[in-house]
């Protein structure tokens, strides 16, 4: 199944996709629906960020070739994480495919993306075990986890290096079904293929992140994991469009705005 | 006015609280409500959180004698901020006045208190002045960033330490029309006052920290900001009572159990 969320209006609800056809429902996947008689052409509506997480988590560090690259360009020596310790993101930063990411006027060049897997927690989940953990999740979209890399040195945390508004683009739809270390994700900018990787090319997976997040905290319906991504990232200008596409789910295309 | 969430039977409500009765309104103090005819005497309701925000901010480090203190517990030296940047903690650690602190069994004897003023945002908003910033503002409440001292030495994020379940107590309530440099937190186990500072000795004050972050992210209602603790921190173990106290809000009192 594909969940999207979508506006007609002033309207915002959930609705399932089926290939050019949205059909609204009544609820949510989170907590229960209806299916409504109600379709609409793909292209009549407006998606939105296909949902609003009570906690927004994030892999952060998570592929060794990444990490090796910005160790490079800090000039330090690639330290790998020995344990799964997850870090946030902020819901205010969050939009939807299509809607432009702004950088702002005193950002650096340096506003890189970084195209990650993002998992949607279905269902109530504490103490699960890894061999669970995939029951708990209700499906798959994408994130861009937009840096400014100048703040990411700088600042004592990551809160407008990361979490700047428009930084944290994340759609386009939410995916069932999936096996996630199947996945691949692909980085086209501006129509060229940048970078490629396999999901499964992680340091830690989705389940193993899962289950020991879950030894020390509850995770909730509609909880996001953000899962990291690999390799080195380019700088986005006024003008760039970005998209991160994985096979199976689709497409998140953002333009890119300078703010004059 | 002091704003409360409260549980009765299966139902939860904002409600209005005067002297030892709660009204029940319809709706909340940020999107519009509408005073009931419903009234309970307050030791017959169950508090609740008194917000679930979409964003959880924290300004960590923010007091001088608090990071002279951590610092040389960690035999550093004592780097004061040099900018308001702030942090993130997690819905799911929430627990309202009353509600047990849990300490997990692998936890360290070092799990220890902090005792917040927490400012809740009222009103959208973006790149506001100092001057501006408190017109945003609902209210005040209190909130208790209880910390695993180990995990925070020893984990590449502040997860467990800072958000393991229970381990952020907010609440009682939410009070408005309070100048915030005006107030005092007292820190009180077991009955006994073990520490006192003044709001007003924080590095960045409360506008400062608003009128910053909104320069580059914007503030919705319901958002929380946690303005950070002065002291040092005694460690919390099975039995305990921890109270923080804030004259004009009231206090913020949970019992502490540790895991068998």
């Amino acid at each position: 199944m594909k969940w999207c969320r979508f506006q007609v209006g002033e309207q915002t609800a959930y609705g399932l996709v089926e290939g050019e056809t949205v059909t609204a429902v009544v609820g949510s996947p989170f907590e229960g629906y209806t299916v409504t008689p109600t379709t609409y052409p793909l292209s009549a509506v407006k998606l939105r960020v296909p949902v609003i997480p009570p906690t927004f988590y994030a892999a952060g560090i998570n592929y060794r070739q990444h990490l090796i690259e910005v160790a490079r360009q800090r000039g330090e020596e690639p330290r790998f994480p020995t344990q799964a310790d997850v870090g946030y993101r902020a819901n205010n930063a969050l939009i939807a495919t299509d809607e432009p990411i702004i950088i702002p006027r005193d950002a650096s060049d340096e506003v890189q993306y970084e195209g990650e897997l993002v998992v949607v927690i279905g269902k109530k989940c504490r103490r699960v075990s890894e061999a669970e953990a995939l029951d708990y999740v209700l499906g798959y979209t994408i994130g861009n986890d937009v840096s400014e890399r100048t703040w990411q040195r700088t600042d004592r945390t990551l809160w407008r290096a990361k979490n700047t508004d428009t930084f944290k683009p994340m759609g386009p739809w939410i995916v069932t079904g999936l096996d996630p270390a199947e996945l691949h994700v692909r980085i086209i900018l501006n129509g060229r293929e940048v970078f490629r990787y396999a999901v499964a090319d992680a340091i830690f997976s989705v389940q193993h992140y899962i289950s020991r997040m879950s030894q020390y905290l509850t995770l909730y319906p509609g909880d996001v994991l953000w899962m990291g991504t690999d390799g080195a990232s380019e700088n986005l200008k006024d003008g760039d469009v970005i998209e991160i596409a994985i096979d199976g789910i689709g497409v998140l295309r953002n333009p890119v705005v300078r703010e004059q």
